[in-house]
């Protein structure tokens, strides 16, 4: 893998000196942290967009809905997913037609409480109640960190998590979730499984401009997608999926439609209007900052990560991954990825995610993504403050490991 | 029971004659709905209340965010359910407390994707993944259709629907779903497995004064709620239980966040303003029509079920249940129930679900509730233009009958 490792500015914005306090801000840029708090980056909360999102004027983003609208069940009584809105439906289209990371022609779309759940339906839509067994739910390792969770959650006897994709090589059927780019090791996938034949799941959360190059518009049978990590507004629970299938896509529906009778109207109506507005600034950029939603985003994640990248480069303790130089036909540039996670491997194969916590950096361990404990995944999407005191504290693990390594072990 | 069957009032609005024209006003009270229109009562979409929202103010009713809000995952990190939003929280609290029907005291609340979802959590928050054998989920017939299809969707190997609560006689552990009121038939009811010992879980979304009168502060262990009954904003998909012990709220907090991580923030804080605007009006009896939300419901439901009594008078041909006459601690009026749906039964035994399609009235037939095909099961939540039309039609039922009842099997 190729792509730079300079920093080209490791200037941090004048929040990160304004400690001591204890205010918070909610949905603000700046919360005036304790110098000692606890920085939570175990998930990958996008409040680093709330600034873009602030610089907009009220009228054009604000959603607005009366007492008396939206009562009913039902949004779509003509579409087969019948609670799907209209407007979200459009604006899901143009903005894939706009960013070309993926087609929409010929595709049902359906609309979930989330990817998560979406991810269920796709496998009640798969499998079939007279089927002997459960079918093997795989997916390449490192992988995200829930798929195993959400698959056994309630014991299914239609589907069972299987482990990593990689040593699956029994002749039996299964479904493989492809995560591209990957969460939490941002890289590019496809399917793993020797031999193929099974029935693929594309989780593309993170194909978006800001995170990776868009080198292609993504044809695949299933492919899933949220608001949460394209916009920010993780809080609607705003998931979509394009099923090539329509018979599938009738099952998701049908699964939907009995687990929880549909998803939310205000936020399918207030995610269409901020795709909207997405669209309406996505063919125009180098204009002010903030204007163009993806530049916004992909500008700041850049500069994240050279400061990441620099910091990790002076402390000689940990290994980033490295992505190649791609064109991104969205940008025009030859650019390469800036994940949304950062994965994080100490070098001398320390517990990652215990030595963070030593520093009050809560994050996620790689046991959990089927991986060794000498990774973490660490999430790039906090407010400026949480990143820039990360920042600070990552910079001092070298010098102060040793003498305070052990002092916080009760927080284990 | 008692109760009276005589119709004080059967003038219908002035809508039942603009037949004819197709245009539709989503949202608004008038459709104009053609005069052969199907008219769907299967599902209880709560579209009567749109009148009464469309009467108040704007200013009171509409809910309104900025681009920039709520984009976390997060609404309270303090609290164990860390998705609740707190301005919910304190109105389910202050309409509880209004209308005396729950008690909130020493309850956790857990917010849902609608009660379809919190069902499934409590189900995985009672159970345990060590245990050898699925826990028996029961209710009494006639039961709420959905419970075998919520329960059984995927098979899991932590319960299963084993029927209705009266023919449960194993001694092993189970789960009772106590609907009251009923839905389908709209009683008062208490839990009816021989020898007790189970969990109880009590579905109390028709426990509010517009459907049944409200004698006494509920107390019991799990108690799941809806706005999607109790305000009609069946769209937002907004549920919320109250749970004692806290160890199972802890649970189907787990649960939620696996699944959905979290529930909408825009549907939360838009009915978290609306069940304000209820608590703020509901001390305040017998001021203009549509002040008091609750005095309108009951009167519109009121008014509604005289006529269908009337109605099913005349033309001989069905049986309607009873309801007792009861003192309403919230009204102080001595009334009977009023309930969301009629539970109508064919007298000769027809197959009514059969019957009423044929004359273009779509509803719910008795085997789906684990009762028998001569009953259905029919919303009288709808606008006031589909229930006149049904009444039209119910009233021609017996004329035309014989005539036309096979016309139209096709539609089967």
């Amino acid at each position: 893998m190729g792509g730079t490792d300079q920093a080209r500015c490791t200037r941090r914005s004048p929040a990160a000196t304004n400690v001591g306090n204890s205010k918070e801000n909610n949905g603000g840029v700046t919360r005036n942290l304790p110098v000692d708090a606890v920085i939570n980056l175990d998930h990958g909360d996008p409040t680093m967009y709330e600034s873009y999102w602030r610089t907009l004027g009220d009228d054009e983003c604000t959603f607005v809905i009366k007492g008396y609208e939206s009562l009913s069940y039902f949004s779509n009584p003509k579409n087969p997913c019948w609670f799907l809105e209209p407007k979200l439906e459009e604006s899901i289209k143009s903005l894939h037609g706009a960013v070309g990371n993926a087609a929409t022609d010929g595709y049902s779309i359906v609309v979930g409480t989330g990817s998560s759940q979406l991810l269920q339906a796709v496998l009640y839509a798969v499998t079939s109640h007279d089927q002997p067994n459960q079918i093997n739910v795989v997916s390449a390792a490192p992988y995200y960190s829930s798929y195993p969770e959400i698959t056994d959650l309630v014991r299914s006897g239609l589907y069972k998590w299987a482990g990593d994709a990689h040593q699956f090589d029994k002749n039996e059927p299964y479904v493989e979730f492809v995560t591209s780019p990957n969460n939490p090791s941002g890289v590019i996938r496809g399917p793993v499984v020797n031999g193929g034949g099974g029935i693929l799941v594309h989780d593309l959360a993170y194909y978006w401009p800001q995170y990776t190059p868009i080198t292609s518009s993504l044809e695949f049978d299933i492919m899933l997608f949220t608001a949460s990590k394209c916009t920010g507004h993780a809080g609607s629970r705003i998931g979509w999926a394009l099923v090539k299938d329509k018979e599938v896509a009738k099952k998701m529906t049908k699964f939907m439609e009995v687990i929880t009778i549909g998803v939310s109207k205000e936020s399918q109506l207030r995610v269409a209007k901020i795709l909207q507005v997405i669209v309406d600034r996505c063919k125009c950029f180098g204009s002010p900052e903030g204007h163009n939603f993806f530049e916004f985003g992909k500008n700041l994640l850049t500069k994240r990560w050279e400061i990441l990248r620099e910091t990790v480069k002076q402390n000689k303790m940990f290994i980033l991954p490295k992505y190649p130089l791609q064109h991104c036909n969205y940008t025009g540039d030859v650019t390469q990825a800036h994940p949304a996670f950062a994965w994080i491997k100490c070098k001398d194969g320390t517990d990652c995610e215990k030595l963070f916590r030593n520093h009050n950096i809560l994050t996620r361990g790689g046991r959990k993504f089927g991986s060794d404990p000498g990774f973490v995944r660490v999430s790039m999407l906090g407010r400026e403050e949480e990143f820039n005191l990360f920042i600070d504290r990552l910079s001092m693990i070298q010098i102060f490991n040793k003498g305070d390594g052990h002092e916080n072990e009760n927080l284990d």
